[in-house]
């Protein structure tokens, strides 16, 4: 398409949000949570369609070449539907942030001020394959009240295309703006770029994805960006931890499911501990199939299951069942290793002793800081936001799994009686 | 300067200024308000030294002919440093964010969870002439348990060195890092440029001044910024709205100090009201010396006084006693003008109706939307937050003014006793 085309047609979608955000900000929580279970019975009911539009572009995928694991994200099964429903489901539920008032006081002028929630207005998601993410998404935005542009992956635009239509029809039938639930309907890499300049009509970018999407659309974007690189998770384990209880979480924090950002990089071991502990959280690790990667000192002390780390592994996220290991003299030294190397994303401290536990909550800078429990809480679910739409490792607005409240800001409000300024 | 010198002037200040942040962030706050109250101290005992370096930079300024508004602005006087001692005070007053917990639940796995109030590490604050916001700044910011760098004026260099100079000296004497406050010591305009894209050392940036120079900033940043680029702040008046309060609270809200950015701009009257409101408070702004651009229907209802906008004057920031005056038929026409012209600063509503003054709050999407006030209440002190480091237009992360909770974010804790994720 032409750069003139694109043009025109980013700048009438963004316009349409815009306008559209203005009608949905002030519309009660009932007529929202009725959308949404609409949503779901739609999707169940429409999805002859949405399989054959998926169809198409798993086609297309296979055609291309596309391997099993990305075509496995593609995909939209029967179950797949059923979770979407789920999901509509559970967002319905929770309760409306928008409109709630808090810290409002009296001030000696006479004005009573305080903070009214209020939505963000326009958000853009810019995502990669699985199509889910367009009814997720839409259904988190619109519950806070916002309207929503979605630029999913290339090779989903059918399924994306399907499931905003069976949305859009359901804003239809209850009387609101339809542009509330955008999809952008071509994919030339010029879209997405367009839509990154229009600070005017977009109040905040939220890309998912892999850490290449998620620097392109930073560096591009002249719009508030929320969004995590990468997670370089680390666990100390502190001369007196509870070894029986320190390698079922270790354990659960690198191997339960090793591809998420929350799962465990590196281990820095207590010295005091590291001859007694290190052979057996090492065992434990080998045995579920994982390899070690260590300092000096931890070579030495398990050298068949621990191999010699090379410089670029510290601080690496690896994604898969490896990770490093390394000896520390205390917990300075383990705080200065996780804010050398550390990706803000989650650290965990196992110990028994109270001023260490404190000491870690309090200085160590992370979206989530815990004793004694597993990296993997790092969710909004397990946080009990209730859904996430992603994590945020920028300190800026969010940090940390963001939820509804994530997707709204607070404006003051004042109650006066004609007072004026002396 | 050679580029290559900037930026080795620039990496040394961040690197040293990301250390000093772990170091103040555990800082407790007895720790932290000696130091607020010994630089009281410091400014007093030093004020010639202090009045000597400013006497420097005002020769310099006048021998190259700046204005006297600006001259006023750059001058430090014995009032000046007062006020200055004064402002340490109270924010040494203030409570200390940092720590707070809140929202500790215990979840359905066993953990407890809950967010942790912190600082946000590094600010860069951009300024044009008083090197009082050199002092004011770096007071919040410290009491924030953030670390600061100050890039004021390249005319009132000399003034924000010594004052610099003053405050450094009382960090070390407390054995705290005297790179908590930095001062960027040479004016090239590389440095700025430089700063802007130290994303990996600074967590936020907020500039202070005119709308050209925070454009620029934003433009160039790759760091996150909190801004407003302007005040277009209007008043609707309500059919019902009570006259003799309504004229008060308008002559405030314009004239108590127009150069303001909450200062009125722009006035819409309800048609039912017009005829009779209008020429009332036309003659009173009149008298104030406000000159009044009006539409159609308000020139003809007060010839004399009101004279025909043009086009560009809607929207428009006089920023002195001018504004706009229109006729509309209804809060919808009103919020429709006030989304399409405002800066989303100060919006407010004259009325006695309960269910328009509900509407306008919720709909309305400003910084600070009031009803039966004056805009000039939209201020950090007047709201109560103790003390303002600027006021937010953007809705990610703060909204409004900005006080010591919008220096800080919150992370998330978890305290478990070995739990694992199913």
């Amino acid at each position: 398409m032409e750069p003139v085309q694109i043009e025109a047609i980013v700048l009438d979608m963004v316009k349409k949000a815009k306008a559209a955000s203005r009608s949905i900000a002030a519309l009660p929580a009932a007529v929202k949570n009725a959308v949404l279970l609409d949503v779901g019975e739609a999707l169940v009911a429409q999805q002859p369609f949405i399989l054959q539009e998926n169809a198409k572009d798993m086609a297309d995928a296979k055609a291309k070449g596309m391997s099993e694991a990305m075509l496995n994200r593609l995909q939209i099964t029967e179950q797949g539907i059923l979770d979407m429903v789920q999901g509509l489901r559970e967002v319905a539920a929770l309760e409306d942030p928008v409109g709630e008032i808090s810290e409002m006081r009296r001030r000696p002028s006479g004005i009573t001020v305080g903070r009214m929630r209020a939505p963000l207005g326009v958000i853009l998601m810019i995502f990669e394959s699985r199509p889910n993410v367009t009814i997720d998404s839409a259904a988190l935005c619109l519950k806070a009240g916002n309207a929503v542009i979605l630029r999913g992956g290339s090779e989903a635009l059918r399924s994306n295309l399907a499931l905003a239509k069976v949305l859009q029809e359901v804003l239809a039938k209850h009387q609101v703006n339809p542009a509330i639930v955008q999809v952008l309907a071509f994919t030339d890499r010029g879209g997405v770029d367009c839509l990154l300049r229009q600070e005017a009509y977009i109040d905040l970018v939220i890309p998912r994805g892999g850490e290449g999407l998620i620097r392109a659309v930073t560096e591009k974007s002249r719009i508030p960006v929320l969004k995590h690189y990468k997670g370089v998770c680390h666990c100390f384990v502190d001369a007196d931890a509870d070894m029986d209880m320190a390698i079922p979480v270790i354990l659960n924090s690198k191997a339960q499911r090793p591809s998420a950002c929350n799962s465990l990089e590196a281990l820095l071991v207590h010295r005091e501990i590291a001859a007694e502990f290190l052979p057996r959280v090492a065992q434990a690790l080998h045995k579920a199939g994982v390899r070690l990667l260590g300092c000096h000192s931890s070579c030495l002390l398990c050298d068949e299951m621990i191999e010699p780390a090379a410089e670029s592994d510290w601080g690496r996220e690896f994604l898969e069942l490896a990770m490093v290991v390394k000896v520390v003299a205390d917990i300075d030294e383990a705080m200065d290793y996780i804010a050398r190397y550390g990706s803000q994303h989650t650290e965990i401290i196992l110990t028994r002793s109270y001023e260490r536990s404190q000491r870690f909550l309090r200085e160590v800078d992370a979206s989530a800081v815990m004793v004694n429990a597993s990296t993997r809480f790092n969710d909004g679910g397990q946080f009990g936001l209730g859904a996430e739409i992603g994590i945020s490792t920028t300190k800026l607005h969010a940090y940390g799994p963001m939820g509804l409240k994530e997707l709204t800001t607070q404006k003051f409000i004042v109650y006066g009686m004609g007072e004026t300024r002396a």
